[in-house]
């Protein structure tokens, strides 16, 4: 299979080019460095420092023998997309390239505008370059779980069938997401369900829980092939950064009353679901959604949970609640439906003890690099 | 009241400007003039001349003494917008600067490209503006009905309440729209829903139906003052084609089986509407949504009247069903409730027989400028 990687240099989008190109796969990636830029604007750097692309597509090369394509350039340049999209004739195009703070596009004018224009641009130019240069690619599309924010009623696989008033509808899922980033994957969804039912593309939307972890079978191979793990919180995860605080001895900072309630995964089973989507593409004219979670979790049990395993590592592990910067249910109602991925074959690699154990002691590995200064929320969704 | 009226060139933009300048208040417009430019490209010029708009708020003020400003200026660039909310504090913003044409926004990716940017950045750098500058402002947004297409199920105002597997929430009403344009539209919603609820915007969004007229009581004073009447293929709404089509004695091209229904509006109403929205307007931290039309008629039924009143009035008038260049069903359910503008005071203008027979007696005036060839639909929706 051809693939085409969107936003390849990412947390995500760096470990999907590799497991792809294991497979067998010819795979090329794109990125603008965006991420790289705006971790230096806030000084938010990850806990490793990651060689730039062309240096890791070479150490992996040398160590496997496979080539991944690898070019800088940005998405939101619709010729550079288009060219690509022509020259390369992917057969699927795994679509990262968006800014994927939440605190970073809610700090400001600029920092808003840079996230609203980078990733409603790059949806934008991807769904015309396929439409005019590949029209039966299958895009596939990292949406967020967090488009749906917290309704009081279940949480369906994208899709609603209403009854009102004695008639009956199916619509999409009703959206309404936490901050502007997250709002802007909401409006990704909208255009691409509008181009999909008019013009016949092919399209899966995954809804991904936030995701954690640091080792796949690729970046295992050498630590410079590890994914940009960011504790910090612009880009920090919310059981990276509680990972990270265990380790540096400073108490694990909950939002609120944590009683927020989320899907998460593992970052193996993120490159199990791209997979399983890649290898069972929507139909043309299709918007496909998926649920990608595992399990899910409050804030208090994952804190719990690091505090529980980290002591009996020997660390002396707190728990600190403090005032919540964002705006958001702190209790609330959760129950999603996630089935189609498993019923595609997804084999959940769960949240145990010893995946816990295993994160922390490569954190520790590199606890002379933790900042612990980058690690409180500089961000407040309140003006 | 201070009124800014964003887009004040347009169709709805100028007659606005008039009838708020009319009532006593301070109003200012600002248009980027992208109209103008995409109606010569396509080659889509309006029945009558229309003036600048310098030159239309020196005939308005030569005729009643009162002076409306003007600026040209793009919405698109904040410093421009950002510098009129902080100057001017506006009480109210009436948000007409979009690209207005469906068919315009399915041409190709240039004209696609240039609706989405243009929409999508005029109302983030609106509701920035606002934020930054003015956060009491009200802002009173043109939304369109279009945005929730022909859904199997009652349209309700804005929003539904929902009861799945027995829990209850309320929720934006779903959209599905059948253009970019229309979907840009959709998209807009989202964004001011999300700042709404996060930093508290005063929000009042006009869910409105095709308009169609030229009379207003100021447009009445001066041919000069007409708002800018489209009968062509790219701006001109359906009511205001079939009159010119009748005018020009070629048939009146119907788009398929015609069973298309929509709820239409005078466009007396639309000042009447704007006007109680800007008097009533919502509260911090409320997304307040109107549907807001006064009649429901399917196109046979538009075709059917303007053929009779034509007829009546010595013209020989054809209807043609032609293919329809767009995707849409051309026969489908359709129940809309529209009564929050009504409680407001709104008293409607209904399409009679006379509005009719008036309208096309003001368009046969200017028979001799009516370019036929303008009418039939150039722009086709598939691929």
């Amino acid at each position: 299979m051809n693939v085409l990687i969107l936003g390849g240099d990412g947390y995500l989008g760096w470990p999907t080019a590799m497991h792809f190109a294991s497979l067998g796969h010819d795979v090329h990636v794109v990125d603008n460095y965006l991420r790289r830029r705006i971790a230096q604007e806030t000084g938010s750097e990850p806990l490793l420092p990651t060689p730039n692309l062309h240096d890791r597509a070479e150490i992996f090369k040398s160590i496997t023998g496979i080539q991944i394509g690898v070019t800088i350039g940005d998405c939101c340049d619709y010729r550079t997309l288009e060219k690509f999209v022509r020259e390369l004739q992917p057969d699927t195009i795994i679509h990262y390239a968006e800014q994927p703070s939440a605190p970073y596009s809610m700090m400001g004018f600029e920092q808003a505008s840079q996230t609203f224009k980078n990733n409603l641009t790059a949806t934008f130019n991807l769904i015309w370059a396929v439409l005019e240069n590949a029209p039966n690619c299958h895009i596939v599309k990292l949406g967020t779980m967090g488009e749906y924010g917290t309704p009081n009623i279940d949480i369906e696989e994208g899709w609603l069938d209403i009854e009102h008033k004695g008639r009956k509808d199916r619509v999409l899922f009703p959206r309404a997401a936490g901050s502007l980033y997250h709002t802007t994957k909401v409006l990704d969804t909208d255009l691409l369900w509008f181009y999909v039912r008019t013009y016949g593309l092919r399209v899966t939307d995954l809804m991904q829980g936030p995701v954690y972890g640091i080792h796949t079978s690729q970046s295992d191979m050498d630590e410079r092939l590890f994914p940009n793990f960011h504790y910090d919180d612009i880009f920090g995860t919310v059981l990276n950064r509680f990972l990270t605080q265990a380790v540096a001895g400073v108490p694990l900072t909950v939002y609120g009353k944590g009683g927020q309630t989320r899907g998460y995964l593992n970052i193996l089973d993120t490159l199990q679901c791209v997979e399983l989507a890649a290898n069972n593409p929507a139909k043309n004219g299709e918007l496909r959604i998926f649920n990608q979670l595992t399990e899910v979790f409050t804030v208090n049990e994952l804190a719990e949970k690091v505090q529980r395993v980290g002591n009996a590592m020997g660390l002396n592990v707190q728990v600190q609640n403090i005032d919540n910067p964002r705006k958001e249910h702190e209790e609330h109602y959760y129950n999603v439906v996630s089935t189609g991925l498993k019923d595609l074959g997804l084999a959940p690699n769960l949240l145990t003890d010893n995946v816990l154990s295993g994160m922390l002691g490569t954190v520790r590995q590199y606890r002379d690099r933790i900042d612990s200064r980058k690690i409180l929320p500089r961000v407040k969704w309140k003006k």
